[in-house]
């Protein structure tokens, strides 16, 4: 009997509670019944965002939310700053060419941390930038972004900052209003516990103003007509919402008001440092960063010798415990624990058996209940 | 107790084991499990559509899959012809504005079908139209246009012929490879019996050619990257899908199966038939065609003296049916049934039972019975 431990950085483990609302007998969108439900959600997901301006939802991927940002702030030829510390940096970055912008790209290795220090200079150096887009949370390596300490970078500057908080948005704290950041884009697969299909940015005021006057083309993506549609008497989208997400957020949202922004961040941290302390107990290495910040997702080093695939299989099949690749460069030279979301002490001590027993397997070996005994540690000290 | 039945013409009526489906344990979508299934949703797909073209997904409404037809068929300043008799005709027009195309706009009346001969002028007359778009199944109206005689107008012009099939497919047929049919657009929430969030794109070997060709910018909605990812060894999308709804659309295509494109059809038709037998019986007046073309929704004259809000906000909340309003310039002028998808003849019998309740309880007479009699002579003929 397999029982399946998803444990990667999105898809993420959908709640029972939200599976049942999302099975819920589908309703129409254009309904006071929707707007309620749609405001009410509204309303949590600024408490999760921890702002006052208004969020725009979207029936995409994260990356459609990230697109919406460039094609609403940049008319064609703009100069923009991309700063990249792995894969989802990159994106911003093939965004910013596919539309034709003029993209100054400080790109960093995998597991390293963008500098504010370095984007204070390009805005000082060049003050024709108009937007700067980082990654909050690297999904790819676990690295978490200081985004308080870039927030107070781009500040002062004309640029405005834009956010990718896909995975950090409910597991790593950003404070969208108190960090000065105009665009935050979230996503729904990661710690707000739903399935994919919805994603989310707000906008501050100086991001509407640039959103009025930018000229890139698009139509879908536009953030007016979403605003328009939130200002009506019955809030709404322009376009048809995927009304059973927006259900399963409502549920998952009513969860995380009930734990508490502060305990919500807390038990991410807590799970972040008993599965790294798992780790380097068990003689791994860790890929990701040992410290606090990194609360989405912990990276580690491929042991010498292992071959990554064979262990995450062997791991999946035989143990039910579904872990992520690497990717880009990194491709096979690390695996990712993803603990962003429903996720308590539970997982990481079966995630971290399956990963001792597996090891053990393939030839690698590992003293038995060292991880987990680490980890136990951690719990111990604080329960979540 | 109210029970209630949903009866507009997207979202429609979820079944049981869809939902079930959609309740199941998310899957992560780069695995071999998620391939398998999302193989098997391709080919049940193209089955429905009748084609052997490759079909995209996005995640995204009905409304961004007509936005990815645009952007990779077209280049800033073409020309294109939009052939539109409501409002979501309209819609093409307006992407083809925010792209900055030259639209020939032929405008019909709310009501009126698309003159396919005035296409095939229009198309010789100007041999630089690129793209011809159009509506098959007009949800704001209940006009289904003749796909078959437009596809054999554009058939032998340089134009690529572009329909929005989303409250079609699935209801009213659309012979995408037979009626030479480049781009059929679809959505999952109206016949496909699946939640919204989910949305589809058929590509002929002429739209790809095209496509490699096009200078829109473009990266969520890109053809190029999406085909990339379906011909990978592990078929899959570019950016992350909506599982669930990719999970639950799995259950209802299996369902489409089983049923047969036949059978489906003749349902739709005979749902379309005993609707419009009881509204007439029941002495009001159809605004949709009374023919058999007329398969996804019906629209009916308010009758005079009645306030449409009113009999809608009536049978909804006493009787539990929820029909949808007009739009555009039929807004308040009509009401529309749909009845595409999950629906069967018990459908039709409850939602004119609450028509005929709720006229009378407005002091608009009815005789009671009249209605659902003559949907019973329709449906004693053919059962469905």
């Amino acid at each position: 009997m397999i029982k399946k431990f998803l444990m990667t950085p999105g898809p993420t483990q959908i709640p029972p509670q939200v599976s049942l609302a999302m099975a819920r007998p589908i309703i129409h969108h254009r309904t006071a019944e929707y707007s309620e439900l749609f405001d009410r959600v509204n309303d949590n997901l600024k408490y999760v965002y921890q702002t006052g301006n208004d969020i725009i939802s979207f029936a995409s991927s994260g990356t459609g939310a990230m697109e919406s940002a460039v094609v609403n702030l940049c008319s064609p030829g703009d100069e923009v700053l991309v700063a990249a510390c792995g894969k989802f940096g990159e994106r911003w970055h093939d965004l910013a060419q596919a539309y034709g912008l003029i993209a100054e790209f400080h790109e960093y290795e995998y597991g390293e941390a963008v500098s504010p220090d370095d984007i204070a200079r390009a805005l000082a150096d060049n003050p024709k930038i108009k937007a700067v887009f980082v990654t909050h949370s690297e999904t790819s390596t676990g690295v978490v972004n200081d985004m308080k300490a870039i927030g107070a970078a781009v500040a002062d500057s004309e640029a405005v900052l834009v956010s990718d908080s896909i995975s950090g948005m409910g597991s790593a704290e950003i404070r969208t209003d108190g960090w000065m950041i105009d665009v935050v884009v979230a996503g729904s697969q990661k710690a707000l516990m739903i399935p994919p299909g919805l994603a989310f940015v707000s906008v501050s005021g100086k991001a509407w103003a640039l959103a009025e006057e930018s000229k890139l083309p698009r139509f879908y993506f536009d953030w007016l007509k979403a605003r328009k549609a939130l200002g009506q008497a019955q809030p709404t989208t322009p376009f048809t919402p995927p009304v059973s997400l927006v259900v399963g957020l409502d549920a998952a949202l009513s969860m995380i008001r009930e734990e508490g922004l502060d305990n919500l961040f807390e038990r991410h941290r807590v799970l972040g440092r008993a599965t790294r302390a798992a780790i380097q107990s068990m003689g791994l290495e860790l890929f990701s960063p040992d410290d606090d910040s990194s609360s989405s997702v912990t990276a580690v080093k491929v042991p010498e010798g292992i071959e990554d695939g064979q262990l995450r299989r062997l791991t999946r099949d035989k143990y039910g415990v579904q872990l992520a690749g690497g990717q880009g460069p990194v491709k096979g030279k690390i695996f990712r624990i993803g603990h962003c979301g429903y996720y308590n002490y539970s997982d990481i001590i079966v995630a971290v058996t399956a990963l001792e027993l597996a090891l053990n397997e393939l030839g690698h070996p590992v003293q038995l209940g060292s991880g987990v005994s680490a980890a136990e540690q951690v719990f111990g000290k604080e329960a979540v």
